[in-house]
């Protein structure tokens, strides 16, 4: 499971309707939040996204963005965190980062390295399974987007076939599942006898502020989803310009452009606070069902082969259906 | 009027319910700010108190005080404002009020000179007919608090009086008010057959974050309002004492012992931010009618001579009552 709860989507400073930037990301067991605005430890709890972060990204450090990171990191020292906290940012941010962090007083209940990620650098998750990558964007400072990839998954594994090659149920399902071959009966079998092809990871791409940039095409090449600024209107795209954000109808585009599968728009601009639906709108003529995130929004991305949601569907409906294939990555592995 | 606007009313975290340390005290035109906790700015926005401040007072420099003055400002420079705003702080917070103003990048939009209010030092509205004055309270740190002293007001003028003495209504009445003699017909009419004596300016008093101590009781004698530190109930008396804190009952004998008229009490343990009565009950032994604030409670002072709330009262009602007095310090002075 990913799971996307947007804390603040507003532009710039905050409205009564929408706080300043952050969201968190949740996969399985790790939980990431993303950009921290002012408030932002309030908004987490007034979501329910709990504490347990894994690590915070910064995509650059306007205080929209960051604002929120002193007082959040204390309320973690406050509930007793010792589990070092990581703070990944743009090239050039380590000092006022650092200077946030333990601004009024060194920070010492717990450790919070910073480190800077590079455009194309990268937070290896691999014991989960996914990377998360950093991207450069275009903000007229020093900024990135990031996006999580998940490694491929292994192909689906044949249950029914495995048993009418005699494989005994166990270890060996899970050597096989990894790629080994194995010996049963004197007969060598190859995984690809039993496991179908890997299945690409699912990837989700956030621009962080940012004009229309061929790196966002290219971080967010086939995502799930792809969050994308979208501060104004077409009728604002000098101000866009002007203040490196992007337009609804510009943010559309590059989700067109990567064949991303969902676009959700966010860093709203105080005029479309209370009513997106100029934004919405414009969006939509060019990425159907583009949609304006709210502070309190989930979004929840599913494997591609799973039914649509609300729908469990018939087991035909779904692709490599009438096996008994076993989703070893997805739930439990075969030979835990 | 005075109206105190709490914006936050928790302490040292927020929660779903409360925000951290805030409120606003309005004096007539002029707009005071109380600590600035994260997300203060959206707590001005969402309570309506608008952002046409003369000045930030800090009472110390725990996170939960003051790391929403940060973003404040810089929302205050995105609306344009150029005119000065002055933050006051206890003695050596001058590094790090500069060091909050300017994170992230000198802060250029208007000046934000910091000034240290030593206890006993006074930031003086004489124009406004009051001053602000700091005084020493006990937080294991350098803090402060601030009491808010209108000057005497001048005595009610009686314009029946006026009026069979001839006087004509016009600049004769402000002088008289103001407490010269003047000559109509050929007498010296002096001004204490007109005006009433002196009355003394109303005060309201604010603890900040502080253990029960003598210099409150001082600071608040006789105060409208008492706004005090309750963060605890009994229970956690050595709590209370080992964190520089309050019990409610510490504080209701604060105001007791200041003979102060009203108590309103703050700061408010994540245990208590749902359910606030305990500290209400025992603070109301103590002190019947204290109260415990909670975001968004606005408290009005009127004058003490005024009708109570909701009940306009007869003309006889009121102390005085029965001439026609104007009370020119409240409403229009007669000569403008």
């Amino acid at each position: 499971m990913i799971r996307i709860t947007f804390l603040g989507t507003a532009a710039a400073r905050p409205t009564v309707a929408r706080n300043v930037s952050a969201l968190t990301l949740q996969r399985e067991g790790d939980l990431w939040l993303l950009d921290c605005g002012e408030g932002t430890q309030r908004q987490m709890m007034r979501y329910g996204t709990g504490f347990a972060l894994r690590g915070i990204l910064i995509t650059h450090l306007h205080g929209d963005h960051v604002l929120g990171l002193t007082g959040l990191l204390r309320t973690l020292a406050l509930q007793a965190r010792t589990e070092p906290l990581p703070v990944y940012g743009p090239p050039g941010s380590t000092a006022v980062l650092e200077a946030m962090i333990h601004l009024g007083g060194r920070l010492s209940a717990f450790p919070v390295p910073v480190t800077e990620v590079e455009p194309g650098g990268r937070i290896r998750c691999d014991a989960e399974g996914y990377d998360i990558e950093a991207f450069q964007v275009r903000h007229g400072v020093s900024a990135v987007g990031y996006v999580l990839r998940e490694h491929d998954r292994p192909g689906r594994f044949d249950v029914d076939r495995a048993r009418e090659l005699g494989i005994p149920e166990g270890p060996l399902f899970g050597r096989l599942h990894r790629g080994e071959s194995i010996e049963v009966n004197g007969r060598t079998i190859h995984p690809d006898e039993i496991v179908g092809p890997a299945r690409p990871g699912r990837s989700v791409a956030f621009s962080g502020d940012t004009r229309p940039s061929p790196s966002t095409v290219a971080a967010a090449q086939g995502a799930e989803l792809l969050v994308h600024d979208a501060t104004f209107c077409a009728e604002e795209a000098d101000r866009a310009r002007q203040t490196f954000h992007a337009t609804a109808a510009e943010a559309a585009r590059i989700a067109v452009q990567a064949g991303a599968r969902r676009l959700v728009l966010t860093h709203v601009s105080a005029r479309y606070s209370a009513n997106a639906t100029p934004l919405e709108r414009e969006a939509s003529v060019v990425f159907p069902g583009a949609t304006v995130a709210h502070d309190g929004m989930v979004v929840e991305i599913g494997y591609p082969e799973d039914p649509p949601e609300g729908d469990p569907g018939p087991a035909d409906a779904r692709p490599e259906a009438g096996s008994e294939a076993l989703d070893t990555s997805h739930h439990a592995s075969p030979d835990s």
